[in-house]
């Protein structure tokens, strides 16, 4: 087993190469948005980097942007999947950043560019811990690197993908897209994500746009789709679709015990949001386990009518509305479409058309699991105490990895920062938090690769 | 008494000066949204021409644009107020016009230029009408021009120039702004307005938009105002404000008889419109009543959130509506905004902010008044009989006329037809019409003068 020191020193000696490594990488557009034309020469950059270490590096793909694939075999009888993407977000507004995006800058510790945080230094982090570990000995375990091109669109493919090469993907234990520090500077890690349904939905009851003084006439799209929005969920969040909680897992003790855990920052919330109360005035140590365990019907966007200033007096012929539904364990985004479209038929909205739908199921993994175990001690080692979260907020395409393939899964801390100002103008990270990530998987990898 | 022969052969010698009169009218840009310079130029020259025939020309103003006022004394002891208005409405979007908005042009039997339908065809028609009985005779009414600067911008001072001008506005009838023909060429006139009363509603909840996985914590500004506006109406227009309903008259025995006349086109309204079925799905002969007798309360606006294509997760910090309530005599917008905000307050929507209101009283003046009776006389024998309408579903500043002066007032027939464009690119009218409403006029100042 190598050393923590061994590892550090050689870190630290090869610091600035690794930086600049880092920079190479963020100097290619890969706007996965721009197609596949943008994202190609960072693909076979990495796919690059990675031959230096395995032959065996290959392309995905199934309809969308490839993804790279590529194992490197290891001394121990565990395999571990590494989940990456190098695809970015667009820039615009081009205006608002203080240098050019894909000309990486560095300056007071830190590095600037698109995608330099999400999630390029999770790709150049990985494969410096790799030549680390290489220069200094053998690979612990048999990586499976999964670097994606299409995170930043939705992962339309990663399902195709997944079970199209299930047997390569398998592993002992899954290292995510890495996450980080929260505002006070703690560690925190996450066993999965919450999943996601995206609807828009649409009345149009007359050819054009009429004057108002026909309101007493003619049916108003506004009201009727106004009507429906008011009949699925109530200002607490109680959602009325028949069936909407029916597979919904609860907190169970361990858990809230996790929970208890997190500091639910009320009063920084509060300064920063600006919100008079929370939703549901939850007691403090409640706050986390309704963020995470409140499954949501959220009015993303409502657009009917009139939108300029001043008054203009129109019926208006459409009325659109946007809807995301985060998910919790093991409610299913196929499943809510489903009883969406029946209730509102139920309560007489059928003229609500569901003009486009998307969704992400839910994922949850073990937090006791071998290769939680190796990342709660590698980050404990180096960075002190993880703050653990049974799941994110948030969304994002674990569900193929860790229920479909049953791979226990992780997010790590990584270079994360609440103003790493990712998907934004001067999206940036701290170059000693990339160091830190290259030693975090170090460590994690051996002890992993020890068990 | 001038016979009508003679009048119309006046009106047809001189029919091409007529044109280029009016056209010349419309070569001023006089858009009262620009303001006082924007509007001076054409006050002036109406004010020019009116003084060719009586001294008692002046302005009348009460912080808003400058009406123009003239008194033209008549032979008989009957006082006609006479209303038009010089400003037009703005010009955009500039590149559908076919010519430019201020360089009138003739064509095809038409002519086209911002504002030669609304209103400046009256301005000149009633100015020829007069020229025309002068040089034919006596003036057998006196008139009373009240030309208003700024019907296109809310008519906001009319009120108070009304009741600081109560001695020179009161008269013994009132020709308001001329209607014309319905779709199928029916000449028709009106009695009246419906009120209006405009607010704009905003919430804000948050200090700025929130990624959505927190629409489990923090409360939403969209499901606020949503659930606020499901609570004042449904779908059919049953309005919930407590009182909403007290001082509305219904609709009369005698109503019911004038509106029974009034082909209501559903299937000419259902071709054009492209409605299912209309609102409360009335029978044909309660569609007119139920267009007329209704009060609304239509939303003309709402917008919150995400307003692009595609998707964006995204928890609205703020939510805005515009709504539109048309009033029906004896509702009073002052008062209805009153039980707006007590109905929003008692249903728990004290956080919806009414930002701003505005209001017009609804009017109906007698039908069979002297000057309605007139004016009926003069339109059946110029066009055939007309349809008459208890009041228009739209709204006009009338109510200072019809209530406060107590003048018995008519819209007479004019330019009007379906498709003359008012307040949009190409806006025109037929030079026949021009003619007629000169005609019209000479015949209804006659009968009135008569009585």
């Amino acid at each position: 087993m190598i050393s923590t020191s061994a590892v550090d020193s050689y870190v630290e000696k090869n610091s600035s190469r690794f930086v600049d490594d880092l920079m190479e990488l963020c100097t290619f557009p890969s706007i996965s948005n721009h197609g596949l034309d943008a994202v190609k020469p960072a693909r076979d950059w990495v796919a690059g980097r990675l031959a230096r270490f395995t032959d065996r590096v290959e392309t995905m793909e199934a309809g969308g942007m490839p993804a790279l694939y590529a194992e490197v075999p290891g001394a121990g009888k565990r395999k571990l999947l590494l989940y990456e993407h190098y695809d970015v977000q667009p820039v615009d507004p081009l205006d608002l950043w203080d240098s050019q995006p894909f000309e990486p800058v560095q300056k007071d510790g830190k590095l600037y560019a698109r995608g330099v945080a999400d999630d390029k230094a999770d790709v150049m982090a990985r494969i410096h811990a790799l030549e680390t570990l290489k220069s200094l000995g053998e690979i612990p375990v048999t990586l499976r690197f999964f670097v994606e091109g299409e995170e930043e669109i939705g992962s339309k493919s990663f399902d195709k993908i997944a079970h199209a090469h299930a047997g390569k993907l398998r592993a002992d234990g899954c290292l995510w897209e890495s996450g980080g520090f929260d505002s006070a500077g703690r560690p925190t890690m996450f066993f999965g994500a919450r999943g996601l349904l995206y609807v828009q939905l649409r009345v149009r009851l007359l050819a054009f746009d009429q004057h108002s003084g026909f309101a007493s006439l003619y049916p108003s799209a506004a009201a009727y789709l106004i009507a429906a929005l008011a009949s699925l969920r109530d200002e607490d969040m109680n959602i009325r679709i028949e069936g909407f909680y029916d597979d919904m897992v609860k907190a169970t003790d361990a858990d809230r015990r996790m929970l208890a855990k997190i500091d639910p920052e009320v009063e920084e919330r509060r300064k920063l949001v600006g919100f008079e109360k929370l939703m549901r005035d939850p007691p403090p140590d409640r706050v986390i386990e309704q963020l995470l365990f409140t499954p949501t019907c959220n009015f993303a966007g409502v657009t009917t009518g009139y939108q300029g200033p001043g008054s203009k007096t129109v019926l208006p012929a459409e009325a659109t509305a946007k809807l995301d539904f985060r998910l919790i364990p093991n409610q299913d985004p196929t499943d809510i479409l489903a009883k969406l479209r029946r209730h509102l038929d139920l309560h007489g909205f059928d003229k609500v058309e569901i003009v486009s739908a998307d969704g992400e199921k839910p994922a949850r993994s073990d937090p006791e699991s071998a290769i939680a175990k190796a990342t709660i001690a590698g980050v404990k080692e180096l960075h002190g105490e993880p703050v653990l979260w049974p799941f994110m907020h948030a969304t994002g395409p674990m569900h193929p990895v860790v229920s479909d393939l049953g791979v226990p899964t992780v997010m790590p801390v990584g270079v994360g920062r609440p103003d790493n100002r990712i998907h934004a103008p001067n999206e940036n990270i701290r170059v000693s938090d990339y160091l830190n990530t290259v030693r975090l998987m170090c460590r994690v990898w051996e002890r992993f690769g020890a068990g």
